[in-house]
């Protein structure tokens, strides 16, 4: 192996879910497929990497700022659905169903990894709300451990402004909702996800 | 989605086992990765194409023509292993055992796909035999049908030449064992295996 492949399976490895031999694969595939196709892929890498830049409103990747939903007039600008990853933004959009707008965190709280509540600019997010004018900041942040406290810290700083969180208050912050996936069947859920399910169980 | 994004989306998922949701995942890592990591990758794509060169004598990609192994002293010559691409080469490298030369077809036959032994160069193999000295061509082609065919179709291509074939001609034309995998379990072994095995059985 010369040491240019030997480069190319290094930095391969480093993408996710990408292993020694998926690595290895990739690379003879780049080797053996025309020039100008491997080319394409180094190309794209490039010019995303230069084009792409976080919105300044809402921590968006995009290619312009402010990003292409918080410039869109036809987009409610006092829902704002906050998600960890540009990522997860994309899964809201690919439904078609919200017409507010996002604050991308870019990150969650993981004390084990040393990402605090700090790192996650929530400042940015709590001027947004103090601005005025929100009726509800939708906490879709994953369902997990660390979800639930990047959450949970959300809704701390969002506590400290006026008007939001108490029942009567003009600021709700919601949560996307647990339990049962759609379509899934009881005899196979796992056993976390079926005690949360009967934990917050809802009149029919 | 920008286009920039898009683009990368389309170039990544032409990659061997690279579907809509792995390529999301690797995306995303590349726009979120600090911007010098990203474009390592990219310029490790560019350096391994700007490189790699296939070697005039074997047909293997390496840096250098003629390639490392066939400019190797310490290498036997006159004892080749025909494989179907650098990858396999590299498979047999792996195993530090193997002190000959190797032949790269750089393909298969693959009737089904356009795909025939004229495609495979099998001129250069020929004429690098009928220099004389060669003492053993050993064919490493995988042990499916295309694998088959391909090693059939050099088998073929050798014959043509004076002493290669025949038992007591100095030419031998080997190809690698075939029947169970050492270390496997009859009770596991696919029905082609096991009956190939029984069917290439050996006196003990």
């Amino acid at each position: 192996m010369t040491p240019s492949m030997q480069r190319l399976l290094g930095e391969l490895r480093k993408l996710p879910g990408v292993g020694a031999k998926t690595a290895e694969r990739m690379a003879y595939f780049l080797l053996r497929e025309p020039k100008e196709e491997a080319l394409a892929l180094a190309e794209a890498i490039q010019e995303v990497r230069e084009k792409t830049i976080p919105c300044s409103t809402c921590g968006h990747l995009d290619e312009r700022d402010p990003c292409s939903i918080c410039s869109d007039p036809s987009r409610d600008p006092y829902v704002l659905c906050v998600v960890e990853e540009s990522r997860d933004l994309f899964a809201v959009e690919r439904l078609g169903e919200f017409r507010g707008r996002y604050h991308v965190l870019g990150g969650r709280v993981a004390p084990l990894l040393g990402k605090e509540a700090e790192d996650l600019g929530l400042d940015s997010l709590a001027r947004r709300v103090a601005e005025g004018g929100v009726r509800e900041v939708i906490l879709a942040t994953n369902a997990d451990v660390e979800g639930d406290a990047t959450a949970l810290s959300v809704r701390r700083a969002l506590e400290a402004l006026p008007g939001v969180g108490s029942a009567s208050g003009p600021v709700r912050v919601t949560r996307l909702a647990r339990g049962l996936p759609s379509g899934s069947q009881i005899e196979f859920a796992g056993a976390g996800v079926l005690k949360e399910a009967l934990a917050l169980r809802r009149d029919l």
